[in-house]
């Protein structure tokens, strides 16, 4: 078994294929999406199962809350971005995520969401290796 | 000073304007989007000036992440919906306000997101009071 990884729990294949890992939390999984468009993290709780927040025990709801706006303040203070846009929503992949998107002003689709806008740009590999190696850093 | 009014909080007037109050929890005003495409929700935090999740105090972001949770239960066992949509966008109004909704596959711009879709439809009045007074019953 991996590090990290917990017993009966595995990765959406388009989670993972879209996203590169950043570090384990303690309730969850922290990733890149690799879009190049916004500085996008998701934040995956390593609970098999699970599809909405309030299904999560109330322990893991109060983690889950912790290392969202613990992982949105530093995304913030990194991007210095107009607004942070923080949701779970699994229309198409159910598993549990939250999305936790760095917006400015005039960046693609503002101020509309960024969810179905255009099409995924992926960063050059390098990037995305600095990207993460920068949130990292923050945290 | 109206019953549950905080001190110094005054409410977005174009979250007033879409949107009628169904009843005060402890940190939040719940209120309903005027829009019958979806069945959706409004928790508004009643402090003042505060435009992100992470800038509440610790104890206030716990209060916010239960009573999102609660009412995200109480809306899907009421709608029996496919999927709970919960975010707190606010690239448009920046007071903090975090959108509950309740989709439906097939519903309107299923699975695509909420946000900037189409036109608003408002209920009929009796409708919209009939799903307030539903609300508060479930909660």
């Amino acid at each position: 078994m991996l590090p990290g990884k917990k017993k009966g729990f595995e990765l959406d294949p388009r989670l993972e294929s879209e996203s590169k890992q950043v570090m384990w939390l303690g309730l969850c999984e922290l990733r890149i999406r690799d879009d190049r468009r916004w500085p996008w993290l998701l934040l995956i709780p390593q609970r098999p199962g699970i599809e909405e927040i309030h299904d999560l025990t109330p322990l893991d709801q109060a983690m889950l809350s912790f290392e969202t706006n613990m992982v949105s303040q530093a995304l913030k203070d990194m991007t210095g971005c107009t607004k942070i846009n923080c949701a779970a929503l699994g229309n198409i992949v159910r598993q549990l995520h939250v999305h936790i998107i760095a917006r400015h002003e005039n960046d693609a689709g503002w101020p509309g969401p960024v969810w179905g806008y255009g099409e995924r740009e992926p960063y050059r590999r390098e990037d995305l290796h600095q990207l993460a190696e920068n949130i990292k850093r923050k945290l």
